[in-house]
């Protein structure tokens, strides 16, 4: 089912912090956000009512995950959450960690920037510490749990 | 619970399409985006992971409802969905039908405009259109039922 143009279909779109069957987090390349994760359902789908229920809530279970990650890890001031899909129209979903001093706050990280906005100080292993907290939270991947 | 500060714990927040105890659907004041419609959390709660796991999943449940109506009634090219909630931290999520010849599309509606964009036709009774969706796919409200 891998489309050959999705960049999603091709590529991991970003770097892997949680993998399983139906679904990973990446850490996105966003110099402006550190601490800037995807959850990219592993199937090309369009729209989140194309998914069966017990599939939507399944993909938003990673999602809470991936702010309550970011909740422990970096204590945002906000939480920024959405599918949009309008450039890859494969599911994906942005959670973004929003700090009252960050290059755009309070507006959307896709709108206008605040002249004096910061990028978050944060540690040199934030990575490491993502992906520590991604899984002792959710089940390894079954790839991992074989070796 | 409500907080005196809160515009939506004071108002509306828009039109109302349809509400029940829990949560309630608006038609929002958008020029833009004629069918933007908002599905707003009651009670004043800041992020999704305040929740519990089962109204997380409910609150979800109306956002879902909101983005089958905006397809049944309107066709859009793409669903956008996102909790922000920098300017007003009570659980908001946007459900924006997006056309390919909108305003902005391929951004976010917070992003860039397009220069050559355009308000996407619709009939005069879309409200009434979408309100009537609402109330045949979820309950009615029950101050609603007991009349």
């Amino acid at each position: 089912m891998k489309q050959p143009d999705c960049p999603l279909c091709q590529t991991d779109g970003g770097h892997i912090l949680w993998r399983d069957a139906f679904s990973r987090v990446v850490l996105a390349d966003e110099p402006d956000y550190p601490g800037f994760l995807r959850v990219i359902l592993n199937a090309h789908i369009k729209e989140m009512t194309d998914l069966s229920p017990a599939d939507q809530v399944k993909l938003m279970r990673v999602v809470w995950e991936a702010e309550a990650v970011l909740r422990e890890v970096m204590q945002p001031d906000k939480i920024n959450l959405a599918s949009l899909g309008n450039v890859v129209p494969h599911l994906h979903w942005h959670v973004i960690p929003r700090f009252a001093d960050d290059p755009h706050f309070p507006n959307p990280v896709w709108g206008q920037k605040i002249p004096h906005g910061n990028r978050h100080a944060v540690p040199a292993d934030l990575a490491v510490q993502l992906a520590h907290a991604f899984n002792r939270r959710l089940a390894p991947a079954p790839e991992t749990e074989a070796r």
